[in-house]
């Protein structure tokens, strides 16, 4: 009988399937493809099966997390510009029981004044912001710690 | 000849369908189904047919209350997370020249602070919030009294 | 022997005595007796007795509120001027076990900046507002599925 | 047959009963019995009867404005420190026909910063202030003009 | 010849005749009755008589802090609710010459950001809270000090 | 040997010379040529001389104000625009001993959020607001007093 | 060999499907096809190509916005209610080296306070609001001096 | 008999007269002589003349504005700093009946917060800005099609 | 054997060493010396040993909160100008079991703005302000009351 | 030849001396030692030597950001209290060439509204905040990505 | 063949004119003709030719500043009232190359609140207020410093 | 007999330790020890003693300012990142008779908004900033004339 690995939903948000291309001063130089390889090498490292959604779209985002009760064990949530006005999104957060962690790619609070404020940090687990494609790698290591899959 | 009922649309805003797993102590224990299920009864009783909208969606939201022109007679909705920054369906229920009302589970005045401003209120009719599914059967009450079909 | 029947309280505030002849586009033609009267005339349907207090004077609301406890089994109170600063009437609210609902005549949110703030509305069950006099009735209504009279 | 002289209503808000014993560097040395007979000999040169009110208690100004419709021409009003919280005064004066003006003893913007906000300021017909109990006898002759009383 | 023992005004505001009933997690369990016996045994001890004034109607409190001058040597004023916006008592207090002190039985800066805002305590001699009714013990306390009547 | 009348400064601020074209619904269908014959009449009534000053620029207005220190005896100011933010005017009726009265013929308080603020409020003996060119015969009446020319 | 005429992307955001019915007052009567045409016969003259899209739905906007780049020489968007609070729009607007140019029927500094700022200001080439549907043309004549197509 | 052309006025605010030296990074090269140039040969072609003027004293700005009425038929502006203060310009605006369209050579949100504030915006026709001194000339073309000139 | 003395811990913050020399209208003109000697008078009076602490140096401050767990059985702390911004003193006091009171020897709200808000005023038992010296003085009482110390 | 291993420093700002005892519901049950003992095993797998530094005095914690210039490679600075208001801790971070992650224990937006602003956000590389003692191992793992120290 | 003596621009601004008059507590009792001998005492000895100029206009002023372009070697300017609000000073300092010093003769930051503010403040190179006349000659000696002229 | 040279304190604050290695654009190239010698030459050359303290503690810096009381004729002061919030050095300097100037090394206007404002700014004598280490020499000349030490 086969155990099945955890799975992890990894979520990209808006704008972020233009990464490698976008401000790479910003946001550095690899595409979403790699940067979701990379994870994905990450995540068999500790043991994670994990999916991938990335959307344009606030609903479909909100549609994801409420998807991830149940079928998930975590969430890593870059929400990028949805981060600081989509309460959908914060409330869908809030409404299910699988803890989920913000990361974000650049440090926000070297940024415009308007991306200091996330609508989303008070119901999420933790933060982990400005370390390029590390804050997510550091998020499945988080995770790892959080729901017992550290090796 | 037959004549039709006058219909009344209910929109409920994004993550009311996850109603009765989500936070019962704020939202109670029954599911968005049970709920509609009491807005129809009510409905019959005051001689009115009802159509049920529930979207993670803004945009779906927006071309649903677009739609209700010339369709229904009453707008009935809880915009849930969108209550709070949708300026588009702001726009749309001032568009049209359906009357529509605004409901509310829970009493927002007595959660967090963001939820305390609606910019939505100054285009509905009037507001209903705090009374739990009720306020969704106190809201066709009004509706009633509104558009003349109050027995 | 004779069963009282439960009474509810409702509460006019500052210058709503002159309703009927104040800038009726804003708060319709009756008069405060006319409407008391199709508040009565509700509460009987609803199987409650019902009992009115105006007054212009902050302290005679505090008093009026603080009598209801054991006496009435339900506040409706349309505190008028007196919603975005009294907060006199605020503590009276919530130092009693009798459950209040704030009513409005007109949408305040379609009014001046200063009357969008309610000081009551985070210490009183729920609030209708924007229906003409149709509120107190809503509100009725909304008390009789409170206190389970409602047939 | 003799004709009745228009009456002007002079309103005195609270603490002013203590005038010529407060703070006279900023008031005055003049008792409010003084000042209105100052105000009371002006008004007969205009052609004015006048009545007064002082009273410590908001509710009792609110019913004092709204009985001068219909019975005085005129209102001369001196919210004192009502002036900067009592929307109940402001409905009053909103609610009624008879022209108000605003009168303060001293110059309210050389005095503390929430002295600097008056809510009623935005529903009287003008105000006058600055002048020491002469603010009231411009009042008188600004009502003279205003209702054509004016010789 | 007797000499009259200084006399202490003690001003209990809107909603504190509840006390003993209303939020004992905040207040406490003793009534306002059973505190006034504990503040006149203190005032006993220090050789004052002392007066009390308990009232939900602000004017009523303007009155009594007017009649204080000349009558009383010192008040103790714990204005509730008016404590946030009542300037009319903020004036009486200025107006007059018998230096006040401010108390509260909780201390209002752990509860409501808007409790945390006393519009009277630049015009009073010092401010004692968080104490229950050691608040007003204390009170007497300061005011001995103050008169020269501490033994 | 003949005694020279005392002088008045009258001040007309930005866009003052289109009075009477200029939305009168506003500031009334008078130019400043006929409001000033009526300040003429008035201030010989009550044994002025009286200097007209109007210009589009501050600095003139600056100008004219501190000239005025030595050659009159009060000033009547409506700054017009300039009231909002011209702190130069501010600082030249505050360098010299001519008392200035500020004038409006609107009630600016019943006009936009930024012309309710006055620069100069604060170094003025008073204002008058909202009675039309009235507020000038009523500052000359206020300057009367305040100088003691007033029969 | 036949040369293609440059591409110019044409964003309708929210509601604006509605033109024609929607409050004339502020958006005139034409509908959206008449001003389409207008736009397209205006563009056939400046040698432009034009592609419309028309959305109730935030996220279909953005990816309009990204499939631009290489696809379009210019945007002249119009983001309606999604000018206001859209991150993600101004986070897509600003990912692509397509020059875009923001437009607006009215003038939005004439409305509501919220209308008033934008949130992709800062991110386009320039504005241009208040001139009706000629909004879109003198964008379209912006544009083409802009990207050298102007005759 | 010579038909005259209706004429537009253009008015340069501060420090524009240095156009062409000035940080031509933000305002580019050309000189205020070859920006006027530009303009009146557009103007040429749209049958237009055209009156130019700059100054650096609001005073006198405020005075050409005046004069418009009846000589022009439709003003252009860059304000420039005076944009951001000067009320005395906008009631200018106001006051007469020639319309105004507001332009900026650059895109006033790439720069400081205080620049985002114009003081002038809500009483012009609409606004362009951003396109260097093509927003002159696309104003020609909006005054054009609003006053029918548009060939 | 001998029973210890319940010992109370006395903080004295930034500058408080230099009592009785500077700004002896705020502070008064005893030393801090001759406090402290007050303060142990009254201490042994009510039974109490008395530990004092002056610093210049926050974490000095910080420190001595640590130590007191365990070792005092109260604290009194005029934080001075560290009550205005030490949160690490704030993080101290709330760390600890040992109930906390703050002083000041000024009516904090009598003077500048920034000393009106304490950081520290929710994290302590109550607050006792205004009363020079004897603010210390009327903390021991409160102690003594709190603690059951009192004879 | 012994190669030394890159050293990082470990800095723990005010009270953090008192985890374990302090408040575990939020902070959690272990001591500063323990927590240090496992991240020196992290740093030991990592090939790090780890240095810690506890103060609450602020001086001592900016002197040792200075010494880690060409010193140690990386910094992890907790600094509790200080991160909210210590700009000479934000000094001396930005001007050293060492980098530093900032990380909390708690998530700080889950906390009082003053615990959401970091006044060393913007200077340091990344922010790691949320996991309890895990956010110091996450962010040694950072600095071995950061540096180049990671297997 | 006679080197000529490098020139120093000395602005004054609004009222400036009257110092030795105006309120000699704030200003000094020297009058600007004494202040500026002064000040070409200083700048002989410093090796300068200075110009002065005072105005009690906007536009002159930036007139004066543009001019200097070429002609002077530095500026120093006390802007009195149109420090706080003259932006197109602001922007004229900008455009210019010639570097400029702000002085004030007060310490403007114990004064009205309104007077700590300036709008030159970031486009100057430096400022030196609170030292009287002595600001215009420390400036001048930074001045000599900046430039090189300081034997 | 030797006549003392009257002794200057001059403070360095924070991170002032750094200087010449710390961000040269901003601080420029001269350590602290060659600023100091430059202070010191030019202290000598008006006839001063100088004294340098510079910390990292604010505690030490508030002790030296105490100590300067009778020791000291003048101070001058670069605090460095505590100008901004060390509420306990403002006290110091309040506190004693000595005057202080406030410096600053760069133009503090040009730099983040949270440094724009000063606490200590209203209790010093006078302001220089924005000329590199000319600031302090200048602060001396500013001294040598306030204390009369000026050849």
């Amino acid at each position: 009988m086969i155990e099945e690995k955890p799975c992890i939903l990894v979520i990209h948000g808006p704008n972020l399937n233009l990464l490698g291309k976008r401000e790479p001063n910003i946001y550095g130089n690899l595409t979403l493809d790699e940067i979701n390889a990379n994870i994905r090498g990450k995540a068999n490292n500790l043991g994670f099966a994990v999916e991938f959604v990335q959307s344009n779209h606030e609903g479909y985002i909100v549609d994801a997390i409420q998807q991830a009760e149940g079928n998930q064990k975590g969430i890593i949530i870059n929400a990028a510009a949805f981060t600081h006005y989509s309460i959908a999104i914060r409330d869908a957060l809030a409404a299910i029981s699988v803890p989920a962690i913000e990361v974000h790619l650049s440090n926000i609070y070297k940024r415009e004044e308007f991306r200091h404020h996330s609508v989303i940090s008070s119901v999420v687990y933790g933060q982990i912001s400005g370390f390029g494609y590390d804050s997510y790698l550091l998020a499945l290591e988080a995770v790892a710690r959080l729901i017992g899959n550290k090796r």
